[in-house]
């Protein structure tokens, strides 16, 4: 079975799928590997890095059509997409619920449609796959640096003969993977660090990374399924925010976090909460997104400064932009699975697998994951490719 | 007696001179404080925080024609110096030593020029006032800040289900104020620390702050007058840059801070070393500027990355992208200095005192400053200015 890695081609994408560390362990299960020319190059993995691990360097062209399987990080662009054909099969972070009719173009070919972010989350045997954990460890990582790096002011108190500067006061919302790592990072440049999550069982995780954990006491309990925040009625949030916006103007950075799979990201600092930040202020927005944010006025990929002087930052996709860490952690997740799938040198397809229940997306032209194909129409989850494998 | 807070107009200047926790110091000495409007925009400190304080918020033009003494952080603008009259006094950093026709031109209107970069930087009762030295820790923290930033892997060691990332290698070339701080963040940040100066009796303070201290064995000490390194011989500097060569190649960030007042930066990371530098590698060239810089290739104030993927960062700046902590220590500073000068009211221009004779460049129509005038052809620093007080 030949994998491939192909280049990613979306703006600001600078991940690989897989880096040259995980080439040997592809091979000794019986994979020949096939990287296009130029894949690692925003990662600074240069072609002869994969060759001398045993990968072959190819074009686009030779890599579309001998490929048996092609991995990628985000969505396959479109010229992937026109030209994958019947058993052929794709795996990356595919976002089925988000966008189900890439799922239902991929079933029409006739392609088996891997995505990781169907990953069962709370299994352990699962979270060396995880990627959606890998990523946003790394983005919660760089979502304090950014944040440091904005702000007019140290992050540390820091004692010098011109006075004491005192520390910047931090805000974590959402204290998922992402929001935990920010807390860390921010943490270790010396910052105050408060965190609010509506689950309140994160507390203990938040108090012994040195923060403080903020208890609201206008909502209840929202642990939802599979380690996500369930979505909270509009009455709860009315009643969050009104709390939340007087936390929000006592600080000098604030992270969020709070992101809903396939659903609008819930809005946790509105413009009121905006006007009450002091100039000066700083919010990274790590839900900005086509589908909005978790702060008013925040765009995906834009710097936005408020009239009052609050500096705004779409950060969306910031594992993009540590590019080698964040690439080395999704090959070895993409790897652990591609190896759990595979047996005797083949793709083994088996949907009664409780990893691959949540994975397999599309498989012998149709939409098999039942929760992608809840979203389509019926003639699309179940289409014309019934001819492949 | 009225002093006077002017708007920075240099391109990517963001600080000012004062701030107004400041201005009620200033008052209680008996000086009335003139601010530009919007001299703190860029700083976040609005109009009305110095008007609370007690300043009168005044046009520029109003400010020119009334001010006695006027602070500046940088060099004032032409249209200031254009305007300024004899008996005005100016307190800023103004550079002389590599500026010294602008001394002339002062000494020529018969403004008296007071510069903070004098101060004699090894008398203890002056480093309240030391606005090299806060401008440099502001500097040099931002300095790690950029490096962890631009870099695309972690500076921690991080250990999660996605394997274990192993922590940033970070070199820090020259161990004054900028580099100690530029130390103390990275180790904050969790990379790995070395740090390597001319001026071996460093190493303690370095290895307090948690990093290795390189020691070359090529060159013997090289500390000069007043707590700078001394510049060293052609040859010392070559052996230098050999033995360097081959740390370098083993890290994967560089914070260069080594500059010489008034002169053109010693070259660090020449061709070789940069050609031998792993891509992805990042070069934080904080002496770059309009003499050069510590890296062969990096350019004031802007990103370059070579053909082996080495980014190189021109940084000669980066106090100014702190602007809150950097103007409230450069405030600080500046108070400190011109409380130091006045008497009842009034400037008390005295070359006979110790932190006088490093800071007043020209007064009385004369560069009164001697390294300042030894720059200058006799009739430049003697000049018309005569009548001026």
């Amino acid at each position: 079975m030949k994998v491939a890695v192909v280049k990613e081609i979306a703006p600001g994408e600078r991940r690989v799928a897989l880096v040259p560390e995980m080439v040997g362990r592809l091979r000794s299960a019986g994979l020949d590997v096939l990287v296009e020319s130029g894949a690692g190059d925003g990662a600074w993995l240069a072609d002869g890095a994969y060759a001398d691990a045993g990968a072959s360097i190819v074009s686009r062209d030779e890599l579309l059509s001998t490929a048996d399987l092609i991995m990628t990080v985000g969505r396959p662009d479109e010229q992937i997409i026109g030209r994958l054909r019947p058993g052929q099969a794709i795996l990356g972070m595919l976002n089925p619920l988000a966008d189900p009719g890439l799922a239902a173009t991929l079933a029409a070919s006739g392609v088996t449609a891997i995505s990781l972010d169907g990953l069962p989350r709370t299994l352990s045997r699962a979270q060396g796959m995880d990627a959606l954990t890998s990523q946003a460890n790394v983005a919660g990582y760089k979502a304090a640096l950014v944040g440091a790096t904005t702000f007019g002011r140290f992050f540390p108190m820091l004692i010098t003969a011109a006075g004491t500067a005192r520390p910047a006061k931090v805000l974590i919302l959402g204290t998922g993977v992402a929001g935990l790592q920010a807390i860390a990072t921010a943490h270790r440049l010396g910052a105050v660090v408060s965190a609010y999550d509506v689950r309140p069982q994160t507390k203990t995780e938040v108090e012994s990374l040195g923060a403080t954990f903020i208890e609201l006491t206008s909502v209840g309990p929202a642990a939802g399924e599979g380690g996500y925040a369930r979505a909270l009625t509009e009455e709860e949030r009315q009643a969050q925010q009104a709390e939340l916006t007087a936390h929000i103007a006592r600080h000098d950075v604030i992270i969020t976090t709070a992101q809903v799979p396939g659903r609008k990201p819930p809005l946790l600092i509105t413009d009121d909460a905006i006007k009450a930040m002091a100039a000066g202020s700083v919010v990274v927005d790590m839900a900005a997104g086509p589908l909005g944010g978790n702060a008013a006025g925040s765009a995906a990929d834009q710097t936005v400064v408020t009239e009052n002087g609050v500096t705004l930052i779409g950060a969306g996709n910031l594992a993009a932009t540590v590019p080698g860490a964040a690439s080395a952690a999704f090959a070895r997740n993409v790897s652990a699975l591609l190896l759990h799938m595979v047996a005797d040198g083949a793709l083994a397809i088996d949907p009664a697998d409780d990893i691959q229940a949540g994975v397999v997306i599309t498989h012998g032209g149709e939409v098999i994951h039942p929760a992608t194909a809840a979203l389509l129409p019926d003639d699309q989850s179940r289409s014309a490719g019934g001819a492949a494998q």
